[in-house]
């Protein structure tokens, strides 16, 4: 392979565009706007899947016929409960600990229970994605009434994730709109090919490190705001900015003084997130159920006036992205914002495991060894040998 | 920014040589065999550093003066102990936890005790890269006596760190001798330019994530045997083989096979590693206080057998890595195999850290935005529109 392979520059842009390897589990066209799981759009699935079924496509590549559905969705149900020992842990972490600390730093825990942690084969790295799928969940769940001060509430195996998720979150089933809406927020959030938190899963699965380990990384760069961490800060300034008639000066503060608007913009995408419009969608129908269209009309007011400013100011297009309108969609559902990235996280986690496994057990000539990239010394240098050293005592 | 960079190939070769930031912090010459801390060699460092004065160095940028160093070191010390809660939470996983799982599950609960993890300022960082440091010794320690089913002891104020770690794992404090050859070792891992786990570390880091974030996440990398893991595995494969007369059988059967021959070759050095001849001097001082010489003869023998066999079936030198010697090391020190691992990351918790900081305060065109790099599609594909999605129940 002596092919020379040119690219503007690789240093300092945060590798943007350059493929670092193959993937057949998701793809995106940032120019038309398209995002596709295994080469279905993500509007088929977001209008005529569930997460289970997304989840299934995600780890085996096509999807299940009815009784291999049945089959997945009742191991998925029958992992769902937490060892007692990891709710006790969870009492006693502080009320005050992040969501996302909480999920990093349970996700190591849920290891040391799974009877497959010492076998590398594919099939036991399967087993593990559906049992971490299944209890990030809970373990999600679990937590935010803890920290409540309410007794967690255990799984039940007669309904799907998203409606058991609701109801082991508020102890009371919910109904079937508001289950399909998570469901199809699960749906939408569940893979993106190479994003930060993706990438951060494969490089640390490509040390041979354990299932559980890279998905705990990936918990650490999904909870940044410039990643998951976005939606939550969404909801933050919609809250901040409080009425629709002070949209306007809140976001040319922010432009003038160089700052981002959350939710605003995309590293792929050059026009709409396709998974914008559906979530948006989502939002109108919850607020004419409710009535309350206050956060929703700010929200709208932010997107149009970001855009007009981007337009008069860069001559550009900014689009809305998927933290955009999912912090509203979940905040009109009664979540609270600091669970927004959690949410995100407890269906990703489907996408961050597909990729471990493709990362552990693809053809060698589709992945690369560990990721190692090489980093331009700018410090200190005084030849081969190094630099004097004085010892600590001629210091003075 | 116009011009062309071209290399060979970018895609499935693991970044290897591929630029992707600038740093101040280390340096590496694989050929000359050289490594550097902000300018100082390893030798130097080696022979006449504490950890303490590198990882001020690492931090700040240059050598503590004998007050800096006191008032740091000081800091250090009254860092180390954990909150009761922590210890508690520690009690109530299985004795059977992977201690890598352990460091990576605790360090998110850390991040609850810390009083600066709101502040997102340089200043704030250094104070959480100082707690982090000194208290992952102490995680450490204190699991390896829950799981022995001994009470963990309390860290002292009036030791070093190295001896300090031994004093908490053992409940005797070391030798001089003992606590010197650790912190020797320890000074040897501090840092290594962007390995997979500081990669992992700064790419977390990029999304904004906090410290402890970004540190799990390089656990998670670290634990993997293509990088810290391997210091076990050479260890667990010095025990199998069992005596020097098996060394030459039991290569080649390895090589006949097509694996590697853990702790053997390295991704950057080309020559000897140049911390692998400061450990072996150490292993050999170790052996001839103990007068048992076998593991280490082993050991030995290893690299000789397969060097002339590398020579012999490839034409190729390979040389011992860091790796190679540090289990060999420990072992001699009364240190079992499992810990390996987990000491090279109370070591690299150091150069982790610095690069956290370095990845958030270094001037912008040093640095990337989030890194965020591509794959190539290979996957399923039936145009922009996607696939035909069948209902499930047309599925049959």
């Amino acid at each position: 392979m002596t092919e020379q392979v040119c690219y503007p520059q690789v240093k300092n842009i945060g590798l943007r565009g350059i493929p670092v390897a193959d993937t057949r589990i998701s793809v995106v066209d940032g120019v038309q706007g398209e995002l596709q799981y295994r080469g279905f759009s993500i509007e088929d699935l977001a209008g005529q899947a569930t997460f289970e079924e997304v989840v299934y496509l995600l780890f085996y590549g096509k999807l299940p016929s009815g009784s291999q559905l049945d089959f997945f969705s009742n191991q998925l149900r029958a992992a769902r409960a937490l060892a007692p020992e990891i709710l006790e842990i969870l009492a006693g972490r502080p009320v005050t600990a992040g969501p996302m600390d909480v999920l990093q730093g349970t996700v190591p825990l849920l290891a040391d229970w799974d009877p497959d942690l010492g076998d590398a084969s594919r099939e036991s790295f399967q087993r593990q994605a559906l049992r971490l799928t299944a209890q990030l969940a809970t373990v999600l769940a679990a937590w935010h009434r803890i920290r409540k001060g309410l007794k967690p509430v255990s799984p039940r195996d007669d309904l799907g994730h998203a409606a058991n998720f609701l109801y082991m979150l508020s102890g009371k089933e919910p109904s079937e709109h508001m289950a399909r809406t998570l469901d199809i927020c699960l749906v939408l959030h569940a893979d993106h090919t190479f994003n930060a938190s993706t990438f951060t899963a494969r490089q640390v699965a490509s040390s041979r490190a354990h299932m559980y380990a890279s998905v705990a990384a990936a918990i650490g760069a999904l909870s940044g705001e410039l990643h998951g961490g976005a939606n939550t800060r969404v909801m933050e300034m919609i809250m901040e900015i409080g009425s629709v008639d002070k949209v306007a000066e809140y976001i040319k503060a922010r432009l003038d003084a160089g700052e981002r608007i959350m939710g605003m913009g995309h590293a792929v995408y050059k026009t709409i997130d396709p998974r914008a419009p559906i979530l948006l969608e989502m939002s109108r129908e919850l607020c004419s159920q409710t009535g309350d269209q206050r956060l929703l009309e700010i929200t709208e007011e932010v997107c149009r006036v970001t855009q007009a400013e981007f337009r008069t100011r860069k001559d550009m297009d900014i689009f809305p992205n998927v933290d955009f309108y999912s912090g509203i969609t979940y905040s009109l559902m009664g979540i609270e914002p600091d669970l927004f990235t959690p949410m995100f996280a407890i269906s990703r986690v489907a996408g961050w495991c597909a990729h471990v496994i493709e990362e552990r057990f693809a053809e060698a000539q589709e992945k690369p060894a560990l990721y190692r990239p090489k980093a331009e010394y700018i410090g200190e240098y005084c030849g081969d040998r190094g630099c004097t050293f004085t010892p600590l005592e001629e210091r003075g």
